[in-house]
């Protein structure tokens, strides 16, 4: 048998999982400071809760779990005749794997309606599966960190999103990093301005690829897309809208006057921009780009992406308001906003720029060398009297030789080892040793707990 | 559309969620404190690293993962057409879900043996799933909490194992539950005694099952296993082998003296008792039970269950020394020992005994009323600094009526709310308003934030 894992699944170390659970603690500390409360949704959902809701390709990416039993009994014998594999899979597959942590949010909201408070301010951190062909940095299996609140319409939403971003980011050591904004009724605005307001879709498909493709691609595709020339001329001068925001507003509103639902995404960013001057971040620097996009279609207002200016990754963060989540799953008229961390993404951005603190590394902060039956005897009980105390502390569990214990405490990270033999039992007086330096000074047991606690 | 989640799963609620997370947080942090790293594996194994570990019985289990794409082209045909739903499995599934934590750590230990820091202490808490028939208590997913150390023959293990379960069911605030412990070698000791140490595991089952069906059930099933009335006999005594443990054990020493493996579990088991007298326990009871025998096959010395006294709930966590795990992988010689504890039972006897501390509701310490633009504009910085404090801290972000903002405090169990009106921001004292007492009293900015600084 061979000893391996699936294609695009990993193993997490413990020194991996240090770091990562550095990244999810920070993100979960923050969303609680915020007011938002954790949920969890099951791995798997009924299939037909997901289907139909990432679009064709989305679908073909959903992980279907067998039917336990006799499953073949039901199956579409017409369909497994005709070697039809899509087919067939509803017949032999009840249920499917989380794909996103949306929809399941959008189905808990519905399914838990009548015990909801409104506004729901939940955030959730699970992995999702997507039969995605792996890659470099793309994986089958990996975490997404959301906070959504549902059932608000107010910007104030918006801005302490955006304010989640700047104080996670910048707890995690980031110190060079965009928060870019847009706003959909801007794109809306924009269709509708060149006299498109059909070409909405089409349009914002287009743009969202400006960043990959270049201005010229873009422009080919708006043309193939059906637009004239003299549309597309109509856009150009968005592609090439930077600078200081409210120069830029100030464009835009000329640009939009005509188009009401444009104007009105200028005025929720004008607001989201005034509110943002008034608490300050630390080290985020907010954007406004207009040809922001964000590929999912649900998005109806605001839409923010988060990106290093130091590390070339692609967006880190994501996030938008949608005007009707929960209609898939029949309740109207739900209006949220939400956010989600990429924790794959940065926690390469993070290794690469060597932003890990040393103290993440939770091993043990003394090992105590075990010398024998006698000594490890004499050593549990001051064990137990520091882990009392909250130390991380352990004793090499066998008798081996002294150099392996030592190899062990190094190669784990320890920094100290404390050793007792027929000796320091005697006089009271352990032996302290720091594992970097080399250095050792003797210490009572009154004093090494003193030396460790907090 | 039906709206629901599959049988046997769960959806948590903050609440839930909150007091989940206590149960998994004071399990994290014990096993940190004796110097356990956390490790995790995919969701996903190879379906033949599953396969065969588990019984025929798990097998059927054990969750698969229909292939993406065109799976029907590599289908067996032939089983297809008899439909052989088993045999079929294989040709289209090649994946499937974890079904423990101990066969994919094991896979882990001999996949990564090259870089792993031997003894290797490791804890992992992650879900699992199977396809049981859910009933009330049992569900398709749950999550386990396991911590082994490999690689180690030391009884110090089992020794620092047991504090673990002390200290875990202390912290939780269980007073009352016993540690039961036995020896898989007293028990072959037995086998050998009688004069049939071939029957072990037909001894091990029968008396496996004597707390469910009584002795004389028990009896009856060694008989239908080929005992003689003679052997059933001389067994017998043992079933009613309770007391204080050193007189237990003296007798054991007695009925085993012509057993070599039977003293030998003797001899470990006072070791660890030794040991025990040394560290003195918080809360758990500590009992020698002869009668204990563990499911699992794979033990081989030790073997730990922990029950609660004050609930009738069967074991809430177990444990046992393996000789020999990674084998099944190829891996020879590696000793181990492990303890699991069961969250979800463990959670039932909290809230049967109302023992969730208030405090593990993590929601917003306190709630900021929304009277309008100008008014929030007033309370964002405020909650900017309180938040830089690590105080959970919110607005209501609409304008809504007073009632219903009050409502979502009180639903939300948010203790305290601030109220900043006109008047509040002209003379700078805002009004703060006890939620359970409905006491208001007047307070600066910087008196709000000592107040919930900690």
């Amino acid at each position: 048998m061979k000893i391996g894992i699936p294609k695009g699944f990993r193993d997490f170390s413990p020194a991996v999982m240090a770091k990562r659970n550095f990244i999810f603690d920070t993100i979960k500390e923050s969303f609680k400071r915020y007011g938002y409360e954790q949920i969890e949704t099951p791995t798997m959902e009924n299939r037909e809760t997901l289907t139909g809701k990432y679009g064709e390709e989305g679908d073909r990416l959903i992980f279907s779990v067998l039917n336990s039993g006799d499953y073949l009994n039901k199956a579409d014998a017409d369909a497994i005749q005709l070697k039809d594999s899509v087919k067939v899979i509803s017949s032999i597959s009840e249920k499917a794997l989380r794909y996103d942590l949306t929809v399941p949010f959008a189905r808990y909201v519905v399914q838990h309606q009548n015990e909801i408070v409104f506004p729901f301010k939940r955030f959730q951190i699970q992995p999702v599966w997507r039969a995605d062909r792996p890659q470099r940095g793309r994986y089958r299996e990996f975490y997404q960190c959301d906070a959504d609140v549902i059932g608000s319409d107010s910007l104030i939403n918006e801005v302490e999103l955006i304010q989640i971003f700047d104080e996670v980011l910048t707890k995690l050591g980031l110190s060079d990093f965009s928060i870019k904004i847009n706003n959909r009724k801007i794109l809306s605005g924009i269709a509708e301005v060149i006299g498109r307001p059909e070409k909405i879709i089409d349009i914002t498909v287009a743009i969202d690829k400006l960043e990959k493709i270049g201005i010229e691609k873009v422009k080919e595709e708006l043309a193939t897309k059906g637009l004239t020339k003299n549309e597309i001329d109509l856009i150009q001068p968005l592609f090439e809208l930077k600078g200081e925001k409210n120069q830029v507003l100030n464009h835009l509103k000329d640009y939009l006057k005509a188009s009401e639902i444009g104007l009105s995404g200028i005025e929720e960013l004008q607001y989201i921009f005034d509110l943002l001057d008034v608490v300050s971040l630390n080290k985020a620097k907010v954007e406004l780009d207009v040809t922001l996009a964000r590929g999912l279609n649900y998005y109806t207002g605001a839409i923010f992406e988060v990106v290093s200016n130091e590390v070339q990754m692609g967006s880190i963060c994501g996030g938008g308001r949608y005007a009707d989540l929960t209609g898939i799953f029949g309740l109207k008229d739900m209006s949220g906003v939400g956010i989600s961390f990429g924790a794959d993404r940065i926690f390469d951005v993070m290794d690469e720029l060597n932003l890990f603190p040393k103290q993440v590394i939770e091993s043990s902060q003394v090992l105590f060398i075990n010398f024998g039956v006698k000594e490890s005897t004499f050593v549990l009980p001051i064990l137990q009297k520091m882990r009392a105390l909250d130390i991380r502390a352990e004793i090499y569990p066998d008798t081996a030789k002294m150099k392996k214990q030592l190899k062990y405490a190094d190669q784990k990270q320890i920094p100290y080892v404390v050793l007792v033999g027929e000796q320091e039992m005697e006089s009271g007086e352990l032996t302290l040793k720091n594992m970097e330096s080399g250095d050792q000074i003797n210490v009572t047991v009154d004093q090494l707990i003193k030396k460790f606690s907090k």
